[in-house]
């Protein structure tokens, strides 16, 4: 690609921003001027790329139209508040909070959904879907014909670090108490995280599902073009830094050919399909730093031939946000270029 | 109780071994002789009861007719070898291993099917069922009418403790490493568990499931009498010393009364209910040492009335095994204890 976008990168500084920037540069992405934002409190750090520090700025004195695509990698405040200005500026983006209306903003996974972009237009507003979803979605596309979908259960035991750097932060504290026999005082979780595990990574709603979950199910049925796909979804927290767990419990339509959903798998684009008799993957041995979701522990069901169970692993900051955004982005510019930059 | 019972328990020195024998004194049970006794290399150890400490012995040495109830708390060969002795020498037994023919020796949850008692006959065979079988068996035996289950997707994040005080150990050393930027070489387990979750506990079969979730699957059908009903298990470790957290999804064939479940579970025995609106149960904040299983979460499907979602924490080895093994001593001794006797 001759031509370069003048881009700008909102939360840099956070767990999720940083890879984006570090993934910006390793991906020889096309960036013109780059400018790292974030809120208030961490302007005035300063963030590597491509061998210089780049001085993160106050998004809110930022002025969105020297630049044609913008990354909202900050929390969903700061999406709220700033995404219409970019928009309005005639800045293209893309949301990593899940702040946005799945309308206006609809949920982009390269290897799922890119006929997406067809039916959009410039500004662009698109929405790189929760760190499950992203894993769910790569494994499922591939197999929708073939395994028609008609319910999932999905366990997703997060890392801390979906909680961002306090998250890592407070569980290497608790553990180091533990170890040495200190008393625990929860300071950033409302309980003990280290070698346990939370039943839900956020607050529940009246009916007692929370953010994450009603999220993972809307993007997911998006994502699989399924609007009617029944999903349980329940979103706990684990004492693991980094990478994403989900089992993942299908009911299809019909039977389910194991063998031919092993051999989807294998080729599948973005997928590493780990298939050793007895082996699977983990988080921390297989998926984190890597650009694939992990699966493995294909299986039918113990007594339903219509049921399929997976086991994913998946690198939560990485291919589950900063990867599927600049992927995104890439897919973007590959096909749309001239309009981002109208 | 005036009458007591001669006892033999087998695996004294293990995990679960040790918190039975705690139990039978801590509940008082009618204890004549004790037998402690081990597969070879633990016999000669020695584990305290009742302000003494009693000489673990060989079982392979052992004269069954000296006792009228044994509990095989070691692993599953040792039942394989020993059970059959301890039967024809008139002696009842209660197995934890799973090692025996259900239809042989059916599972028994005090607080699910204590009618099973009714049609069997002395010398009893009892399996005590997997943890995880115990605690879904307790929460959901009090609901069957209310939610008739048509199908269940479990995954148990299981305790390394559910792997014997190796299990412990060696999450305990792994963490140690890990913290001290040392090198990590697995040993007890096949890979990282420390900050990691696996995929399996246990070796899986040629179909992928392993025994676990077979025993588990069959288990809860017969505890709650539902032979049709359909069971997904994934059974994982994670990085937890003790305590089992379980994500339950249920599909009913009606649709399911969410206030009517939570004043079922609120009433039901050997169980709490977390209810407070935002609070849940962890294994380790809640359930560890206590004798009821924990549950919380309560909430409908996000997308189907008929769906029930549930957020389980049990203690592995007190509730899960050795308590539910005393409580169906104590359930066959309290109307049984003349047929135990001849």
């Amino acid at each position: 690609m001759s031509q370069s976008l003048d881009i700008a990168v909102i939360g840099a500084t956070g767990t999720v921003g940083e890879t984006l920037v570090q993934l910006l540069d390793e991906r020889e992405f096309p960036v013109g001027n780059l400018h790292l934002l974030a809120s208030g409190e961490s302007a005035g750090a300063s963030v590597p790329f491509k061998g210089r520090n780049l001085r993160v700025r106050d998004v809110a004195e930022f002025d969105f139209s020297q630049v044609k695509l913008a990354f909202f990698a900050a929390g969903e405040s700061v999406t709220r508040s700033f995404a219409a200005r970019a928009s309005a500026a005639g800045c293209s983006l893309i949301d990593l909070s899940g702040a946005l209306d799945p309308m206006q903003a609809p949920s982009l996974v390269p290897e799922a959904n890119p006929e997406l972009l067809q039916r959009l237009d410039a500004p662009y507003q698109l929405t790189s879907p929760s760190a499950s979803a992203v894993a769910l979605a790569c494994v499922l596309a591939p197999l929708r014909d073939l395994v028609r979908p008609r319910r999932v259960s999905v366990l997703a035991s997060l890392a801390v670090s979906s909680r961002g750097r306090e998250g890592v932060n407070e569980l290497a504290r608790q553990t180091a108490e533990l170890l040495n026999a200190r008393p625990l005082e929860p300071r950033f979780f409302d309980r003990q995280i280290a070698f346990n595990i939370l039943a839900q990574a956020g607050v529940p709603d009246a009916e007692g599902h929370i953010a994450l979950e009603r999220r993972l199910a809307g993007e997911l049925r998006q994502l699989l073009a399924e609007p009617d796909l029944r999903v349980a979804a329940t979103c706990a927290l684990a004492p693991v830094f980094f990478g994403d767990s989900l089992a993942l419990s299908l009911v299809s339509e019909r039977e389910v050919d194991i063998d031919a959903v092993r051999q989807r798998l294998a080729q599948a684009p973005g997928v590493e399909f780990v298939e050793e008799e007895g082996d699977y993957p983990t988080a921390v041995g297989d998926a984190v730093g890597q650009d694939a979701v992990y699966v493995g522990r294909v299986r039918g069901g113990l007594d339903d031939p219509c049921e399929l169970n997976l086991w994913i692993a998946s690198d939560n900051a990485r291919k589950g946000a900063a990867l599927n955004a600049v992927q995104s982005a890439e897919l973007l510019i590959k096909h749309y270029l001239s309009k981002i930059l109208t």
